[in-house]
């Protein structure tokens, strides 16, 4: 059975990541693809790498045709989505990846966003994206939210602990490492070759990152009473992934078998041995998550590491996972490409 | 159909990417992995990104079972090569991915590898493994000889051209650059990543590159006559690619013309519209070859330039292409990857 | 005796980089900067990396004070440099790091630039600033051109060898790999990092780069006929630095001594011991270029490769050269700094 | 008034480090470099970036002529330094970059480097490099023990704090980025650019890290108490820099204001305007090191990053710094290069 599908704001980077597993997925055809500047283009102008696949013409999402489309990709900028989202017909099936129906209180989404959300009826109905945790509710969903990709990362490690009771809710530190693909496409002068290259630095910091709206929300709700962890992002000078050091107060014998236990039979994400722990080099350009567990010398406590590429589990890889789910197909069905090694 | 292979010397980077693309091959199985100072390793030990793999541990070689394996690669260092290749079992396909098998005249491997040839009887036999040029051969063939990788990107542009006799075969300069992995896996000062970031600089300058021994003899089998060219490999700050920029003499249309002729119904070989070219960044992790025509200034001069995956189609996607047609699979069975980017 | 300087167009990387020389130059002081986009900011704002110095608030051009300024550096975009320069005092001695007075001939300018030169009375005085080849000329000028940093690495290997008449001038092809600082601080998509790592590509391919004018102007001079060069610039991912490969027809250890003879005493041009050749790493972030001779394979012709870094001897470094030549300073003065390795 | 220095241990990355800024030092010049595996060479030929300096060719230890040498700088391998200078002429003043001689308990020694000390009472004279913090110490002391360059990046964020009592002891958390030249020019395959490009790891995780015998023995000493944080380096791919994200309880702003206080006559140490944070990018190749500070949403909860270029700040360029002071000469001579950037 092949389903088809679109692509809304197909010219981004995330865009461009699912017509790259879409092309070797055996269940998904993509049959329209927007992208509003470059309506017209062929996609082999906006992105010479696939070139060798046959997609259609860009086009405005006026445009485009969704008979016949069984579930669109929204893989348009913040606020923008939630308006596109709103008038699409109701038939379809949509995975939203931005961060427009992540929130699930409207006055959530005002805070860490900076206005009013103009769809808080759909809000109510979107399903939160991390499929390890949401997996029932994604297969019965109209809407998904695909999850920011650093909320990912730090709710792979973060949520069997704080469910199983087992880490110091007040003593959360999550120091993470990106990379620079996760910015988008933007024209912006720190994302420059020359600026970025031989560069590092923190983004965000103090607890301003926008992904921390979704880390309050999931892990509050999960405690029974409010989390905040300290959150700060980094910039790194590679392209793709995501390293989240996270520093936590409890056994690390308790927390390596909780994690071990929690992901047991999980196909993506990879429980290291006790002491061992990830690099993004590991996991590049594919869909499973690596996380490893190693004490400190300080009695009580531990660093739990995890590593994703923000594209693809972080993102694009995500969202065909939750479709495969919403459509009936194998979960696994078109993710189980190796990450790309040296 | 699925056929069960081995990879002997899968502790180097053509190894680990034969198990990467093998991975999602539907007619491939693995069912051994040598390395012999690796043996009795796992390979998720040696190459962490393939832990989610079910794979064989390393064995040594002669520990190695080839009952019931019907094809094995061969990605053993130069001269180990010939030595294994002349004891395995006569039943088994071969691929070789060293330069041990690319010459067929005993000469001149002396010549460009410093010693005589201990297999010559199987040297006759090999075919070379440029699948384009040598399909039907590699289809009837039991040992077949990977490529250079820089060889494989030179020979994409020229043979067509000379084939045609439409460029002057005496001045043909190639200045390629190259990523790092196709140097391997090795321990040298210059592959040192405080020692190649940030710089570039050419090697083998002169003439005495080994892969010039592929051009010479290709070059002048195709001409009739003595073929030779400049090249000039240079060393670049990346991991994967090649990008050859090759100067030759004769009218820019027909040799755009004759390129885009040559590879019309070839699945990996992409000519690019006349007057665009390509980048190594567009097929990496990729078994596709880009390759574009612009006409010089100065009338009767061309710039062809070509861009291909040193690790892919330079070297391990090239062996499962042609394995695919020895065992009689689809020849891009396993292969249609899209490249990753970015 | 220390010297008033003031940088128009400061907050561009070629002004960012005559600042850090600046820094511990003993002759040079900086008494005001220009950014309009910028003015108002300090430049601790604009460039963090230089906040341990004390300098002049940005400013506009029109609110700066060219009293007592005995030197401008002119570090603004082509064609608003002309502009700037005809309005300046009389009285300044200029040095130009545009492309504005670089062609002599306003018909070449018109061609290269698409424009009308607006200040055509200038642009006969100016004097081009290869030190090197232009040294008695520069120590009188009030005006001088810089260099393109393509341009001058090119003119560095060939200029020598076409005075000489050592090599066949018809045969001339200089393949350049050029870092990405030196396409400045814009925000173009093709120099954002996700996009550059890990790429490589050709530009301007065929005879379309606009230093062409500036080969074809300098080089049919010393022939005394026209003399047109093939050039083909690709970038690379690295941030500093210009490798210039030179293949030319004519007896390379005549080439070598040609070279040799020519910068025997030339304090920032080192010629390698023949056969050996420069990498971009060994001269980042100094005034030095390095220039190798290679004999090729073929007899009579032989592979010339240089490398100087693009922000420094190819555009910053070589302004405070030929500003040192035109104060009657010390031309090595403040120039000394060792390259930065690794 | 010249002093004359040599150099052991000339081959490494800190050892070229030393020669490149002692080029341009008017206080210092080098009349012996050794690098025993490298004995006759010229240093041109290890270095070829170093190749315009007149430089003494390269010997053993056991050929250098000490006599009229003033100081030397051991840049040695660990281990090796301690033997080497317990037989050096008792008049040279010494300055040593390894790690024999920070810690000044030989049990603390034993502990972290795995044997015994083999110049017990020479241990005891050593005074501990930290500039800053030890200047009256350097300046009458004959043996200096140059810091472990992550070690100086942790007490230039901690040690005011510590010293002035505002944050919790016991909950520091100092999670750190390493570029790889921190690791010298071993050949190590997790160094090759095939390896760390596009990669990021933690490594001796969990308290494991040598560094930490340093922060142990001078945060304690400091606070009258054990002091013990916790502590994860982590490898990023670029060559220079170290950026270290600090975790601190207490007030913010009076952390600021320590901070401010404490370097505010400092030549070296930039404290940025609160809320302000840096990048590695902005200390490249200089022995500047700046320091910010941001709150966090949590009350009573600071994040302090720091950054400086391990090969300057935190080697040769503290080492450079220390001798200025041992001689007599200037303390920032020779040392103010501004940083490089791009």
């Amino acid at each position: 059975m092949t389903y088809n599908v679109a692509i809304l704001g197909a010219s981004g980077y995330t865009g461009a990541e699912l017509v790259r597993l879409i092309a070797t997925h055996p269940g998904l055809q993509i049959v329209g693809l927007s992208g509003n500047s470059k309506a017209g283009m062929a996609m082999a102008d906006v992105f010479p790498h696939l070139r060798h696949l046959d997609l259609p013409v860009l086009t405005t999402i006026e445009d485009m045709d969704f008979d016949g489309v069984d579930l669109v990709f929204c893989a348009l900028p913040h606020a923008t989505s939630q308006a596109v989202i709103a008038e699409l017909p109701k038939t379809l099936k949509i995975v939203d990846l931005s961060a427009d129906f992540r929130l699930r209180d409207p006055a959530d989404y005002e805070k860490w966003y900076g206005k009013g959300h103009a769809a808080t009826e759909m809000q109510k109905e979107a399903v939160y994206g991390l499929t390890e945790f949401y997996r029932e509710e994604i297969k019965a969903a109209r809407l998904v939210a695909g999850t920011g990709c650093n909320a990912a990362t730090g709710q792979y490690v973060l949520r069997p602990l704080i469910e199983a009771g087992v880490i110091d809710l007040d003593q959360i530190i999550l120091d993470l490492k990106a990379a620079v693909s996760g910015a988008g496409r933007s024209l912006k002068e720190n994302l420059l070759h020359a600026e970025l290259s031989e560069g590092a630095h923190a983004y965000s910091v103090g607890g301003t990152h926008r992904h921390l709206g979704e880390f309050d929300q999931e892990f509050s709700a999960i405690a029974g009473r409010p989390v905040k962890i300290q959150f700060t992002p980094h910039l790194i000078p590679a392209n793709r992934g995501i390293l989240a050091t996270t520093y936590v107060q409890g056994d690390p014998d308790v927390i390596y078998e909780t994690l071990k236990a929690a992901y047991a039979d999980e196909p993506f994400i990879e429980v290291l041995p006790m002491g061992q722990h990830p690099s993004i080099k590991h996991i590049r350009a594919s869909n499973f998550c690596h996380i490893g567990v190693v004490a400190d010398r300080i009695p009580g406590r531990a660093i739990v590491i995890a590593a994703l590429d923000n594209l693809t589990k972080g993102s694009s890889g995500q969202a065909i996972q939750n479709a495969n789910l919403m459509l009936g197909l194998p979960e696994t069905e078109g993710l189980m490409l190796a990450p790309v090694f040296p």
